[in-house]
């Protein structure tokens, strides 16, 4: 029995490097169908347009609205970065809008971009959705956002106003260290449950607390394993526990992170796990969503926001 | 003509993990032949006494003296870590001596290690014979001398006595984020001077005196290049100033390092040029010392130490 797509109203497209995923949407928003690829637009050299049509292909030509890396300069077309602050409507005015070929509306959703003099500004593209999907759900939620990964991304909000954020590239700095530096024969490949690890809230505890420089504190990962025969997951957790303690020790000292701040961390469990572990070392208490579905949920606020799909608008 | 070894006393050798190099010495300590060899210990899987006999095959059989990663767990015979503060007379009672199957007498270096319990110690194999090497030159230094490359060490030295020392492994972070990382787009392979380049000095300047947090700072590498189209020239000197202001920022922050405190900087000219321009950031005026012959000067000096060669004992 072929599905029933007669009362879809929208497409959303999760696009970023390495992947794609597509949604088919009706007009209060509920999914009638779900589509996954690896044509990131890293995989992809031109042809945006042909990937398009082959992800949606046998859907209704129904408006499609994109966020991600898709809307950089390496993308489809590009959207230039929104400054910030920036709440959903800035970027409902700024959407990138055209047509395909085959007379299709698509709108991409652009990229934010912080002032930080102290490092030459900050961007985001993708994450923008992530966190309108955040305010969709919690209008009012004001504090910091966390959405931890290769490149963290710290966003401050005030009801639905991204005011500023801040990158660390913790994820990749972490995956450089664990398995290309000479660290890597002293540390595991990897185990299940870092932040249940006692020499993971050691790290932190180190560096958050004790104020151990980050820099300084990388070698003592080799002479744990060398002088004290620190087992080898031990010491990958130990190491994860540096880098996210660094990055939480760094967002401290920029006023970005304060104790008494609302935080949510927009993760899958076992980096929500650490990061939550990790901040409980500086007494921060935060709140862990989900963020398989954030972004779908970013994509159908701002379509209704422009008045693509019905219910409630921004 | 062949050379006359006739007045040959010692064998002294400088063996790392990628490189090899040996020197044939008179009582007096003058040099009488040179060889150089890519069989670091990192290129051989045991077979190091061979390796031996090679590098000096038709010397005389004169006693050796041998530096380096040789004398680690992974090399010829493991000569156990010395504790700091340790002086050249506590190097030359722990030295690791052997005879070989040919009857040579050898004797290796051990190399050090230091009481830090907030990063659980710290070691250094190879530098304690360039330190040895410093005070041979310079006996009433009492001051911090500074070895960059893959893993820098920083010594607190006290007229031949090196109280303690810490690692940073500056060199590796700065080629994985320049070589490695998605950074790479943003950054040139590489330029000749990077300390000229004034986003060198702008880089160190943020994070030694503003204090920007190391952790911080990286992505800015990043932005740079995608927001203010900075030549990657321009960009690969900023990165290298973050990563060297990394390790001057936490250097002083451990108290290692004083801004009145004498500093000498022991590395080739490109190197050393660029750690110097780091330090007059911090108001540090270091001092360069050629580290091409130290380890030599320090191998003879331990060799006088236990009189086999004549001259001014330690």
């Amino acid at each position: 029995m072929a599905a029933d797509f007669s009362t879809a109203h929208l497409i959303a497209i999760d696009w970023g490097t390495s992947r794609l995923r597509a949604w088919l949407v009706d007009a209060g928003g509920k999914e009638l169908d779900e589509r996954e690829s690896d044509e990131g637009i890293g995989a992809l050299a031109g042809g945006h347009e042909a990937a398009f049509e082959e992800i949606t292909a046998g859907w209704p030509k129904v408006p499609a609205i994109l966020a991600g890396m898709i809307g950089s300069r390496q993308g489809w077309r590009e959207a230039a970065y929104v400054p910030c602050p920036a709440a959903v409507s800035h970027l409902a005015e700024r959407l990138l809008r055209f047509r395909t070929a085959a007379g299709q509306d698509i709108a991409i959703v652009p990229g934010l971009m912080a002032d930080a003099p102290e490092r030459d500004g900050d961007v985001i593209r993708g994450e923008e959705t992530q966190l309108i999907g955040l305010s969709d759900s919690e209008p009012d939620f004001a504090g910091v956002a966390i959405l931890p990964g290769t490149h963290s991304k710290w966003a401050a909000m005030d009801r639905g106003t991204v005011r500023t954020f801040q990158t660390f590239i913790s994820g990749e700095l972490f995956a450089l260290l664990a398995h290309q530096s000479f660290l890597r024969h002293s540390v595991a490949e990897g185990i299940e449950d870092l932040a249940a690890v006692p020499d993971f809230t050691l790290a932190v505890t180190r560096i958050v607390e004790d104020r151990l420089p980050f820099a300084a504190a990388l070698f003592s990962v080799r002479t744990r394993y060398l002088l004290a025969d620190t087992p080898r997951d031990q010491n990958l957790a130990y190491l994860s526990g540096l880098v996210i303690g660094g990055e939480i020790a760094a967002a401290l000292q920029a006023g970005l992170l304060k104790p008494d701040a609302p935080v949510r961390i927009i993760a899958s469990t076992g980096l929500a796990n650490a990061y939550r572990a990790a901040l409980a070392v500086a007494k921060v208490d935060a709140e862990v969503r989900d963020g398989g579905k954030l972004v779908l949920t970013g994509l159908m606020h701002i379509a209704r926001t422009i008045g693509w799909i019905k219910g409630k608008a921004a």
